[in-house]
Order: structure tokens, then C-alpha cells, then sequence
């Protein structure tokens, strides 16, 4: 038996990059969270302290910067790719690089005046190699809430199950998606609004019986608009609203007030997907 | 010389209410954090444990949720006014009664659907005694970033000052505000909204010499437009975004490439007030 | 009517320093988060942006570091003396001088080998000016917890009351708290330590009928044992543990099983004082 | 093609549990923070609504509290081995339950009284199947620092490389940490604690030229103290201390003062493995 040193990694995480973009008076805003992180022939610093291989993650930081000059940012993706494209075709020795890039958006107030969304955030992640690239698009932190139109009933009950079934109830989450594009050629601006709209319409046009079933027509309502996605990832708390009881107090409650719950929480998690979409050719995570 | 007991209050913090009100097929929403807190004559729990004038704090989230179903809950202001009232003349040992409400907006998305709102959060807050009452409104967590139309120079160097001076620079803060009302009858509908409009628009359209002469200006445009208030308090942490220095890359940056840092951070705070502004009757805090 | 400015200030936050001091190969560590904060004669850049009093909040930083280096830091309320002293003393149109800092815990692990203890933070804040230096220590996040010798009863009972009384519970709390000493001439290192080692003990050996009570059973222990304090502030969250109803389970409960909440929870703020402490100089705040 | 459900589960996450054990007046105290997840067969839910194998993730967290008392809870690799045998064996469409814990250390005050460690978290996370039982234990959030013993150098330099070679740095990490048992029956308390000490003195002992080679120290040195472990994961972001260049102000800066920077950070990811480890039989997370 011998220990041995298994996948390893590294990087630089969350370089925060502002970009600001003059066309005349009128100024335009990138603002990213970018982390790069690169694997390959690197067993030697870990063995021996041998650093011949391993660039510094400090200059994975000025090469966010330098090419955010030389070539402007465009949409995350795309920036992702550039990057991680560099670093996989300058460095020998590396032979996967992950560019993961969080967006914060900004809502113009003037022409060079923005105020930020604190919405949710825009996400992607990228992993390009000799063989393959891998663009995945998500979101995190779009909360949803329908006031109605949900039910929950239908379930098994055990010994421990209290649970009374109900015909209406407050359906809300805070969605966290990820989605894998088939190619790393796409119109990602267009992509992700789509993506983001089909999400949430399908969220409030979903008479639901369970968050499974409104997870599944979020998903399909993706997949079915935008065919450039291969698969999505949804991970869906359930943001409890429990009704208050106010009987103690003489009061009806018909659904009109509730306690905004926060631990603990229902966690709902799958994946919708193409039958006939190639695999992934890099683990991807939600 | 004795120890002794000095100012002393107690109550609820952080009740989370969401109201659903049904107009026929049309829902709205409130989402509040509310956080009720009593003064008065309760030195005895304190000296010997006789709680016979500690109205229990889970009582007071009782009458939150009570409150809520009777009342409704209109603007925070207003419900808060609501609460701190009952306390005050229900319970004879308690001389006054402080409601600090956070009101988290959503965007309606359908009859029943809504997307929250996390750009920032209102607030409210409120002291009621036997004499006054006392309404303050407020926010925080509002972004705002210049993208040029800011300089800073002329300022004093010491044997510590490095600082270069610049006529073109990012100005970016998170407003945190706060505003003191001079009654507590007031739409507070529209004052909320003309306040919001107000900073916001001062600091869009204020030319920059410092974060100070924004700060003042902001106050400013909120009194000069909103006679209801009498005074306001602002705390602007000058998010700073620093420039790159991309000449080891052979390349220009001329204010486009910028570092957005965490900490540390300036902080500008400062009050503006209407010099015949009645004094407030009870502490406030930014 | 005029709309004028008020009470402002300004200043560097959350400057973040680690002072290394090396006594052969033995090393200590200091790691400190200063903010500070000056007023003074400073309408000037509010009202026009002249900008000939503002010292740059980056020399307020560059100062931490360079006192760091030339002085050492010593305990965190002598640090901050010695900053805030140098502002009043340097720049004229600075009238006042408040330096407040976070001091984080190492453990030793080895000569120059540490771990970071994570518990609760000590904090101070000063004010200096040519008439007073006002010294305040602190702490947050100490969190306590007795597992029984606690009840909570003979408390009033309105419409909204449905809190059963108990004679065992569990009572939590996360101590926040400062004081306010007499002098700024003081052994801070023993003072810490004494006031937290009184507080704590105070704590644990209280029986208590309400966290009314343990409050100023602290404060008191405090103020008993340390004559240099004139008067502590204790905001104290009644961290709730629910006992969980298991009867539909067919299980008793004698105060085992627990339900830790998050929201709401009760907020117990108080202060204690010696009755011949001369009042504050500055405002000071819990 | 069509669109199809992929893999999916469901779960309530983070219930929080706080178990009293009482050995006469001696109390015991364990704070966990539970989350359950199962997976089965569960597609009609996602499809149709039909929600007769979903067990409400409401009876989760019953079942945490009921199972706390009936069984006391152990150390938290043990009770939630507990917990996911129950579900897989009671519940026929379930065919895997994935359980994992954060537990929260406390310090011993008096027989009934306890200070809450904020240092680091403990973690266990459980699959269990008809066909397995896999066990992780970890950590999260255990900061160390050497600050001396620590070089690198060697690196190769790109264009936008700028980084000067250092042969004395400060380093320092928050651990993340995952471990995998060979089996799911060990003693592991003992374990645990003897996990803890070996990565700690690892940090603490070797004289490092990267923070890979610490890292694989780290790994090493669990691996050959425990055999009951198969493979350990570490997460280890390099959190940097950044000197400060002191030269403006005519002052040397021997490795004495440094700001401690929050982003961009290194981040040093690896795994450390037996060569004759059998794989792991689900997938398994840092």
C-alpha cells in the first residue's frame, strides 16, 4: 500500500473585475467575479515543492485584468472561453483550465450612471481542454413566489408524519440553476435571457402539486425553447410560508398570513434533460 | 457608590410576516421583518426576576401576526405606528415603545406571482410614547456607481500621503439613510418614493469633487422636494474601484479596467437638517 | 427655513493589518480591523468639494501600517489611542478622532505556528480630542448556554398571550457588549480578561428568572470586579430553544430534544452603572 | 429526441437539533445541524404530481427529533447512519438516503453550562443503500497560519507575470476538509480527533515551498496515522498577507506588517489517496 497524491487543482478565485466601456458619453459596465482554476502535469509541486510548473496564481489575476484591455469582456461566457483557452494553449504543462465568472448586472440610471440589481446572479462556468470545450450557463438566487395555486396532498404517512395535506398553499424558492450548452458557439446573450425567461414563466404558469412537478416544467419549459441546451441542473428550496394560527385570538386565517421560515428547508434537486444529448465531457456542478 | 441599573429595554427582534391580500383573483404581498422593542418600569425583572410587568416577547410576535390579520399592514410606517401604539396603551408599564420594520419588495410577475426584489431594502422606524411620536423612514443597500464626473484633489498631504490626485474616477456607494418625518400623519407612500427619487437623482446628476459634496447634495435634493421630512442621515461607504496598472503589459488604461475592493473602504457620514427642524424626541440611529 | 449640514465625519473602515513580532525565533501576532474616523472643521467639501482639510482616507490607512511598524500595536485600546491622538494632534481642522477596532484571537500552535480562534471578537473604540480621550472595550459573539436553571413565569397575560410559563428551559445567548472605562490609563490586557472572566461567570453561576436578570447579574460581577470601569452596555439575544412537542411520536420530552431557532428572538439591552461615574464625554454605542 | 427527468432527489435540509443528555446534574450537550436528502423512485411527483411516494420532508425533521430521543444521537457520523438506514429500510421506492451534519462544538463552563467554539465545524455526510454504506467525515473552517517557514519560488514567468520571488511569506489557510471511512463501522471519536491533530501538525511541521506541498503533507500525514481512512480530500485557499511596502515612509519592512487581503485568494485543491483504496461507491463532495 502507498499514499499517493490523486486530482488535484489550483487557481485564483474571485478576481473582481470591473470593466467600464466608453462610447463617447454614453459609459457601459461589466462588473465580474472571475476564478480560474487549472490542472495537468502538477504532481511535482505537491511532491517535492518544485515550482517549475505552476504559474502564479497571481498571474492568472493580471491576465484577468491585461485581457479585460486587450480584448473587452463581451458576455461572461465568452470571456470565460478566452481565458481559459489562454492559459490551456500557453502553459504546456496545463492541460484543463475552469474559468468560472459571476455577473452582477447593473440598470442604467445615465449615460454613465448605473444603479446594481441585487436580483440574482448570472453565473458560468467553462472548462476548455485540447479535446473539448464545456460551456455551462446558470443563475443563483432568483426567488419565485406564487400565493396560490398549490397544493400538497397525496403523500405516504409513517409514524412520524404530522404534516396535515393541503389544497392551497404559498409556493416559493429561490432558484439556483445551471445549464450545459451542446456547443461553446452560441448567442449567450440571447441564450440566457431566454433560459432565464422560460424559468420563470414556467415557475408561475405551473399549477402545482408538488415543487418535483414545478421543477420538472421549469426545466422542460429550457429545454424545449432553447436548443442550444443540453441539460439543466435546478436546485429548489422550498421557502416554507407557514400559516400562523390564530385561533387563540379569535381570528380566521384563509391564507393571508403566513411566517417566512428559514431553516429548516426543503431541498429539491434534478435534472432535466435531451435524450439524445451527447455526455458531458467534464464534471459540471449545480 | 452603588452599581446600578441604567436605561433598559427588551423585546421581539426580527418577526418575519408575509401578508397576502386577495382581491378576487389579484394578490398582493407584503414581506416584513419586524422588531418590536419596549422601555418603561421593568427595573424589578432585572433586580429580583419579577416578571409581573414583562409582557412576553413571544406575545409581541403573536400581535404582529394578530395585528397583520386584522389590520392588514399598509406602509411599514403605518403598521409599525400600529404595534408601538397598542403596547403603549395596553401595557401601563411600558412608557415607550420603539417598531423597526424592514420591508422586502417584490415585483409582481402575475395575479398571484412575484419575483423578490434584492437591489435593497426599506425601512422603518418608529418610537411612540404618551407625549410623541416619532417616524422615521430609511434604506440601505443602495448601489449606485458614476462611472466618471468625479475628481478628488486639493486635499492636505502628510508624511503618510501617497495618494495621487485624480479629475476622473469611478464614485460608487451603498446608500444606508435614514430621514426623520415631522409627523407621523403623512402619505408615506409617495414620501417613500419622492426620497428614493430624490437621492437618487442627486447623485446621478451631482459633478464630484468628493463623496461629501454628493452626501450633501443628496440630503439636500431629498428636503428641498420633500417637506414632510426634517431631517436626514447618510452613511456613504465609498466602494472604491481601483485603477490597474497594466503598464508591465505595455498597455493604456485610461479608466476603463478597474479592481472593485472589499475592504478596506472610505466612509463618509453626515446629517442634513432644515434649521428650524423641531429637535427629535427620541434618539435615532443611522 | 434653510437646509443646512449637520453632524459629519468621515474616515477609513476595516483596514485589515497582521503585525508580526518576532522575538528570536519565537514569533506573536496581532490582527487587527481599524476603522477610523475624524470631524472636525469639514463643511467645506460638503458644501463646495474644496477638498483642503480632507486628509485622504488612504493615509489614514498607510498611518495603521506605518504605526504599526514604528510603534508596535500592543493591546487594541492602546493602538487605537495612539492613532487617534496622532490625527487630533497633526491636522488642525480635526477636532475629534474616534479609532475603533476588531481584534481576532490566535492560539499558539508552535514557535511561529498559530490557529484562529473563532469564538467571539474583542473589540475597542476610542475617542480623542483636545479636551477628553474616552476609552470603550467590548466583545461580540461570546455565546453561553445553561441547560437548565432557568424559568420564565408571573409574567402578564394580555388577549395575544399564549406563552406557557416554565420552571426549566434552556437559556442561550450571544453576549455583545462594551464598557466604558475611567481612564485611558489602564492595564487593558488584565481588564479584558477580568471583564470577560466576570461576565462569563456571572453567567454560569446565575440562576435565573429572566435573561433580565443574568444581565444585570453581569454587569454588575463586572463593574464589582473591575474599578476601572464606569459602566458596561449588554445587548443580549435570547438565543430561543423550543422544546419539540414528540407526544404524537408517543416519546416524552424532559428538556432533551431541542429545536434551535433562528428568527425571531427575543433582544434583552441594558446598561449598568456606578452611581458616581461621571457621565460619558462622547457618544458611545452597544 | 425528447425531454426526460435525469437524476433527481429530494430532502429537508438543515434541521436544527440541540440534544441535552443528562447524567444527574452533569448535562452533555450536542448541536447539529442536520440535512437529509433521498433518491428513488420518485419520477410520477416530477411528472404528474402524483405524490403517493414522496414522504414529506416534514417527517424528516420528526423523524431527526424523534430519533434524538429514542436513540440519542452519538457522534455524527453515527447518528446519521441512524437516520438514512431508517429511511432506505422503511421507505421501498427509497433506494439511497444521503445524510449530512454539521456539528457545533461546545465548551465545557459547569455542569450545565457551555461556551460555543466558533474555531471550525465538523461535518459528517452519509449514503447509505441496500448495497452500501459510505461514510464522509470533515471539517470546514479551521484557519492556520505559519508565519515564517513558508517560500516560493521557481515559478515560471508569462508576460504577465509580476510576482517577485519570496523566500519568507506568511502562509495561511481556511481547511476545508473531506474524508472517506473504509467502513462504516469505526471508532470515530477517535478518529476524528486524531484526523484534526494530524493535518494540524502537518500544517504546523513542514517547512513549505508551496501550499500544494502542504497540502499533500496535510493529506499524507492523515492517511498514514489513520487507517480506518481511504482518501482525503483538502480544499485550502491561500489566504494572502500581503506586505506592506513601507519604503514612503523610511521605514524597513522585515516580514512585520502585512494587510491581510479578503479576494482575489490562491485555491488549492487535491486529493490524497491509497493506491489500494476500493473506490468510493457513490459520489462524495468537498
Amino acid at each position: 500500500m502507498a499514499i499517493v497524491l490523486g486530482p488535484n487543482r489550483y487557481g485564483k478565485a474571485e478576481t473582481r473585475l470591473v470593466r467600464v466601456s466608453r462610447d463617447g458619453d454614453t459609459h457601459s459596465l461589466a462588473d465580474f467575479n472571475v476564478s480560474v482554476s487549472l490542472s495537468g502535469d502538477l504532481a511535482e509541486t505537491h511532491l517535492t515543492g518544485d515550482n517549475s510548473g505552476v504559474l502564479p496564481t497571481d498571474t492568472m489575476k493580471n491576465t484577468v485584468y491585461a485581457f479585460a484591455k486587450k480584448h473587452g469582456v463581451g458576455e461572461p461566457e465568452e470571456f470565460a472561453l478566452l481565458l481559459a483557452r489562454h492559459f490551456v494553449a500557453t502553459q504546456e504543462q496545463v492541460f484543463a483550465a475552469r474559468v468560472s465568472i459571476e455577473s452582477i448586472a447593473w440598470e442604467r440610471l445615465g449615460p454613465h450612471s448605473f444603479q446594481r440589481k441585487g436580483d440574482y446572479t448570472r453565473l458560468a462556468s467553462i472548462v476548455v481542454t485540447d479535446e473539448f470545450e464545456q460551456v455551462v450557463s446558470g443563475l443563483t438566487g432568483l426567488v419565485l413566489l406564487n400565493s396560490t395555486a398549490s397544493e400538497f396532498h397525496g403523500f405516504p404517512r409513517d409514524e412520524y408524519t404530522t404534516l396535515p395535506e393541503t389544497t392551497d398553499r404559498i409556493l416559493a424558492t429561490a432558484v439556483d440553476a445551471r445549464w450545459r450548452h451542446l456547443s461553446a458557439s452560441t448567442d449567450f446573450t440571447k441564450s440566457y435571457a431566454g433560459a432565464v425567461e422560460a424559468m420563470t414563466s414556467a415557475f408561475v404558469n405551473t399549477y402545482s402539486y408538488s415543487l418535483q412537478q414545478t421543477l420538472l416544467s421549469m426545466g422542460s419549459q429550457v429545454l424545449s425553447q432553447r436548443p442550444e441546451i443540453a441539460e439543466i441542473r435546478l436546485a429548489l428550496p422550498n421557502k416554507h410560508h407557514y400559516l400562523v394560527d390564530l385561533s387563540p385570538f379569535d381570528l380566521a386565517n384563509d391564507n393571508e398570513v403566513f411566517i417566512a421560515g428559514d431553516r429548516p428547508y426543503g431541498l429539491i434537486e434534478g435534472t432535466v434533460t435531451r435524450d439524445d444529448a451527447p455526455p458531458a465531457a467534464a464534471e459540471w456542478y449545480l
